[in-house]
Order: C-alpha cells, then sequence, then structure tokens
C-alpha cells in the first residue's frame, strides 16, 4: 500500500465522523467542497486523500456516502474490535470508562485498573475497576490490543513497560509524562496541560502566526 | 523574537513538566541528556531548543533547573493567570471542571454552562454549572482568553462564533467535529476518537512506520 501521513489518516477520521452525521441527516452523495469544509481543507485535498482508495467519486455527481464511509472505515481498520484497557480509574480515566462513542465505533473496553483500594471494586458503567496488579494475567487472557494510560506522571512508564511486555501493542498516553515505548509499539499522546500551553505561548506571542 | 515551530514548544512544555518533577526530587542541575530523555529526543536537539534564550547552559555543569524552569514558563506564557471557561459539563467537562492541575499552571477555570436543566445549578469543585444563556454577559464580566468546548459534534460551531464574538481569544476543542475561528484566534483540538483511529490505522497497516 501506498504510506499515508498521519496527517491525511486524521483528516480522514474527520471526514469519517462528519460522514456518518451527514447519512443520519439522509443524504446519499457528497461534493469534495462539502467534505472539505468538514474537514477544515480544500476540495483539492479531499480528492488527493481519497485518491487512496482508488477512483469511485463521479465527477459531477460526487462521492456516494456510504461507499466512502466502508472504504475510509476499512482503511482505518475500523471494520473489526479493537480491545482496549483503561490504567487508572481517577477523573479522567473514569469518564472514559464511561464514555459511549468508543464502543459505536469499534473499540472494545474491556477492563479498567487502579491501585487505589478505594477505587478498586467501583462500577464504572458495565466495568468494575480491578486491581493493577491483575494487569498480566487479564492481558493474557483478553489480549487487549490498545491501553489508555491515565495515571499520575511517574506511574506512566513502569506500567507501559509492564504492559507492553504483556502484549499490549499501542498506548494512548493521558499521563503528563514522555513515555518510551518498544520497537513496534504505536504511541499516541494526549496532554491537555500541552495543548493549553502551546494556546498560551500563541496568545503571549501574537506576532507568530496561529497554527 | 525568532519564530519557535510548534514542535518545539510542544517539547518545551515537556521539558517543563520533566523539570518541575526533577526540582521536586532535590535537584539543582541537569544536563542536555537528561533533559533529552524526558522529551523523547536527543541531546543536540535540546541545545538547540534551548538556545532560543540565549546561552545559559555551562558546558560540563548542566543548566540550572529553577533558571530553566523560569525561562521556559516565561517563554510559554505560564509567568501570568490565563481565565479558561468550559463549555459543556458532560462527563468531559465535568472532570476537566474538577481537574486541579490546571490552576498549578496558571489556568483559572472560572465558569462552566451547559444548555441541559439537568445539569444547570450542579456543583463541580468551586463552581456552579451555569446556562449557556449567560455565556456572553460572563465573557463581558470575567474576560476569560480562552474556551474549553466539551459539547457534542453538533453544537460546537455556533458555541464558538458566540464565544469568539464575546471575545475569547483561544479554544481547546473536544468537541468531535471540525470548527472555523476568526482570524486571530488561536484555535487546538483534542479528539480521543481520531487519536484512537490513528492507532487502528497503525496497528491495521503494521507496514507503516510508527510516527
Amino acid at each position: 500500500m501506498k504510506h499515508i501521513a498521519e496527517s491525511t489518516v486524521r483528516r480522514l477520521s474527520l471526514y469519517l465522523r462528519f460522514l456518518e452525521e451527514y447519512e443520519a441527516q439522509g443524504h446519499t452523495t457528497i461534493s469534495s467542497g462539502e467534505l472539505a469544509l468538514s474537514g477544515g481543507t480544500t476540495s483539492a485535498q479531499v480528492r488527493k486523500d481519497l485518491s487512496f482508495f482508488g477512483s469511485f467519486g463521479k465527477r459531477g455527481l460526487g462521492y456516494g456516502v456510504r461507499d466512502l464511509i466502508d472504504a475510509i472505515s476499512e482503511i482505518l481498520g475500523l471494520h473489526r474490535t479493537w480491545s482496549v484497557v483503561i490504567i487508572g480509574a481517577g477523573k479522567i480515566g473514569a469518564a472514559l470508562a464511561q464514555y459511549r462513542g468508543f464502543t459505536s465505533r469499534g473499540f472494545n473496553v474491556v477492563g479498567v485498573y487502579d491501585n487505589d483500594p478505594a477505587r478498586i471494586g467501583k462500577r464504572l458503567a458495565e466495568l468494575t475497576v480491578r486491581p493493577e496488579s491483575d494487569l498480566e494475567r487479564d492481558i493474557q487472557r483478553l489480549k487487549p490490543q490498545i491501553a489508555l494510560l491515565c495515571v499520575p506522571g511517574e506511574a506512566a512508564q513502569p506500567l507501559v513497560d509492564r504492559v507492553t511486555k504483556a502484549g499490549v501493542r499501542a498506548i494512548l498516553n493521558f499521563a503528563p509524562a514522555s513515555i518510551q515505548v518498544p520497537a513496534g509499539v504505536r504511541l499516541r499522546a494526549v496532554n491537555m496541560a500541552t495543548e493549553l500551553e502551546i494556546l498560551a505561548f500563541g496568545l503571549s506571542h501574537p506576532e507568530e502566526r496561529a497554527s
């Protein structure tokens, strides 16, 4: 397969979200211009992004909404289910455990873990918080591919080492710490403090162009 | 001032987090190699990043931890207080409203808003959820610079239009929608679904190098 840049994958994800809303509103076709609006980009960029799937848009008729949803879902790996564990059941971990949007996209949360006795045993949606000491055994049994890391910064790296050793292949890091993963393991970070600081930097330096 | 790339700002934010932990552990100096580890980068990159501040590292002695904290805080705009409003008091908005890490970095949450009568009046940490209809009046009075947008996708754009018109200068968007802001307004997005989809894409395409 042709290499697809991360920025393209990001736009495909946005297109997909928009296409699903658009279909729910009863639309069956969409122009590259309408799709461009959803991704904050241009028609030319949309056509380029979609060219990865071959040419199934018809000139003047636009793209079939359902065809595009299927093609993008397929390429993003959403035509299957991914199993996810959430490590850390504090405010962010608990909010994620109760978030319903994951399941509808094929991300199935199979376990929530914490090491605080006050949190262990607590119900979060259909899940019960389990002790972190169960992680290795549960990962062997449930085979989650993805871990959401929602622990304090200093707890992050040791947990990453443990779960990747146990077989987790991808980490989404919410912890305020930079972590290292073994080769072949995918890593993404969601760091609200950093995003806020990038905004603060921008507000403090109005001479820097907005990105 | 010399132009600073966003990737540099992002690393500075990570260095800062690490330096603060490092200082709390009682260290007073740090080498570029130790700092590189914290940002998942190289010593050479660290020296380049820090060269924006002039040269106050001493060869062989490393950098003064407190000097670096002060210099990075200054450049990131953290030597002052920023006022923040949270729009949407669902799971994510409520978790953010109760998150204590903001204040310690100078981000002061001055209001939480929702349009759901079941949420209005609810206490979240020291704040009471107020109706979205109060936004314009409160923004005039409290002058928040930053809004955290935690509403459903379809509600996002109209709220962005309202708060930017009322004077908000930066948006951190948690809503699953691509939004447009007027020129001069800073925009960042935190989209967990997109991050998960980028991971799923990576897991589905092991031939693509991890980014």
